[in-house]
């Protein structure tokens, strides 16, 4: 059994962790400093390869499952206990940087190596988990929470082999709450609120869901020059009255939701034409389902008033739907703990962003752990965490488990 | 000498001037019913041909200048006086209507055919012309005008020498006030003002001037998820703000100009980012260049204040600037006359598209007719403006130069 006063001593290697992100971040460099590591590739393989030899290395058995997902597992002390998980992914968008993902899957081995050293054992087996293709289908994750959407995956069916994974028994892949009691996940921010109120961890209250339109404002196109302001149906004065509309849907809302539009095209888009049509998305997302459904009742009223104002048509399709994705109070609690404990400031915060904890939060406990990303920026060869901030990370992701292991039954 | 009582039982022959309209429609027509006649094609060449024989079967005397003008002149009665002078264009855009130059064209043709069956010569010789291209450099009557870019219309000068035009004498084409007296052009509205006035004739005070801008905003381009709404500098709200500040610009002046966003460009235009750059177009006309200079320091007010707003950088960058062309008083005060001596209901309005017109008032006396267009459409094969339409404009026109022969002095 292990004993609370030994755990408090215990400390990630620091100088092995960034080791091991700087050894990764070689695989996929590209000329310009970005690093491309897309699912499936060469280079996504060759890396699956390097951090299956250190999961190995730390004495963990790995194995892959049906989705492609790297499994290591660390046993433990209590047979037949479900495990704790915690793992992110290793592949990056075509221009992505060292952090994104490998931080967590690392600093998961890292937690297990020092446990390891020190002779320690949970009483729970810890998994350490590669998601398959968290940049793009998800397909890992979505398969472990049996949540497939199996006409958008079938896209990477075929690549699926390569990284040992196996298409026609792809739903064998789902996991339950009783072979996986938590999951906790680091991640970087990929965003600038801590490095804005200055918080070393963020404690995550769960990864917002996202309701996604598509909006077509049909006008009438028409001369710029002879058509009166009075007689024109501009598409583009209705869409820039409903960009700022969708603006204060957010600003509105107490809950601090974000709301976009992203993504505008205008027809014919000549100088001297009357914008006859505008398409454009609109990306709104929160913690909360029923912020969700109120902003969009918000946004349909909107939508209304603005065709009648500027006598434009306006339709709308949905074309996304993810609901949030809470974290459990048990282990948003643990982790603002550990952060006491270990004296690192800390701020409660949503996932803004889309992660593997997810859909582990579908059928599991879940939880996760930011640090910051400079700048904010995410998705480039310039994404920057430091060293220190790699390792406060790691710390609270080892202490954080470690007090899973106490908090959550074997049995 | 004319006798005005004479004058007033003159009326153009309306069935031949449709006849001739439908007929030269034939030139060009598209399978989907638009005439594609791009200037120096083939088939503005065929059109030339037959507008030509027409010219000199009207007992027209015909020379084509170096600008490629196809000029046609029905000698007046006193020697050496300037002349007075009427047409518009042939060619159109590549899915164009029958109407939209054509008639000024054929209605001078008219007016002469109508002349010389009642054995009538005004005093001052009496031109018919062809502009060169309006509907792109609008080379001919710039030529004409003296007011040629060389630059811009080098595109069309290998084109020149197949309509008999002359790219190294083009200076040549150049007319002045003792050679042109008064120039007036007949043309559809391409607008929907007298069909929502209900006004039958539409005397034009003048052809507006132009101010356009290119504009770009840069932003910063983020994550839509992770960026919370205080800390984007979303280059789109920017955008939309400027959208409905252009408007307002327009809207607040009581010379009722137009101005327009036609073009908008958002980059990198994806619906889970944070747009970080938005180009747009702003394309602004009136009568009065003081109103046209007002609206350019108000825009600049505007741009200043919505950078500082949405923490965004705004630069403009004039693209095209084009100076008012007022009408001449005594032609406008003709048409209205022959307005009222006919019947016709009318009303005075500013043309907001370019005419040849606008160009031939940079050096002499000007004025335009409209007639009404269906549903303001224009630049399009179902663009449409009645044969009786027709005739009324035609018969305005005919009954101004001759009111004009009798105003304008011979020397």
């Amino acid at each position: 059994m292990v004993i609370l006063s030994q755990i408090s001593r215990l400390q990630i290697n620091g100088d092995r962790l960034n080791d091991s992100i700087n050894r990764l971040a070689k695989i996929g460099r590209t000329a310009d400093g970005h690093i491309c590591r897309l699912a499936f590739s060469p280079e996504d393989l060759q890396a699956r390869n390097l951090v299956r030899r250190w999961m190995e290395e730390a004495g963990m058995s790995v194995h892959t499952d049906a989705a492609g997902n790297l499994i290591a597992t660390y046993a433990g002390q209590v047979d037949g206990a479900p495990a704790l998980a915690t793992g992110s992914h290793i592949d990056t968008v075509p221009s992505g940087g060292p952090y994104d993902g490998v931080l967590g899957v690392l600093a998961g081995i890292e937690v297990v190596r020092v446990l390891r050293e020190n002779n320690l054992r949970l009483n729970h087996p810890l998994e350490v988990i590669v998601f398959s293709d968290e940049e793009n289908t998800m397909i890992g994750s979505r398969a472990m929470a049996g949540n497939l959407n199996l006409e958008e995956a079938i896209s990477v069916a075929d690549a699926l082999s390569a990284a040992g994974g196996d298409w026609d028994t792809v739903t064998s892949a789902q996991r339950s709450r009783r072979e996986i009691a938590a999951f906790v996940e680091l991640h970087v921010e990929q965003g600038s609120v801590l490095e804005s109120t200055r918080k070393q961890i963020g404690v995550v209250q769960g990864v917002v869901g996202m309701n996604r339109y598509a909006i077509t404002i049909n006008g009438y196109a028409n001369h710029a020059g002879t058509t009166p302001m009075h007689l024109r149906e501009d598409a583009l004065i209705a869409a820039a009255q409903l960009v700022l509309a969708v603006q204060n849907l957010a600003l509105e809302q107490p809950s601090q939701p974000v709301a976009t539009v992203g993504k505008l095209n205008v027809t014919p888009n000549a100088a001297n034409i009357v914008p006859g049509r505008v398409e454009l998305t609109v990306d709104m997302r929160d913690l909360s389902q029923q912020v969700l459904d109120e902003m969009t009742l918000r946004l349909t009223q909107e939508l209304g008033a603005i065709a009648q104002r500027t006598n434009t048509q306006i339709d709308i399709t949905p074309i996304l739907r993810v609901a949030p994705s809470p974290a459990a109070d048990t282990i948003q609690a643990t982790i603002q703990s550990v952060c006491q404990d270990l004296g690192l400031s800390y701020q409660m915060m949503p996932s803004r962003a889309g992660h593997d904890a997810m859909e582990m939060g579908r059928f599991t406990d879940m939880g996760m752990i930011f640090v910051p990303s400079e700048g904010g920026v995410s998705h480039s060869g310039e994404e920057y965490t430091s060293p220190e901030q790699c390792n406060q990370g790691a710390n609270v992701l080892l202490n954080t488990l470690l007090r899973l292991d106490a908090l959550y039954p074997c049995a």
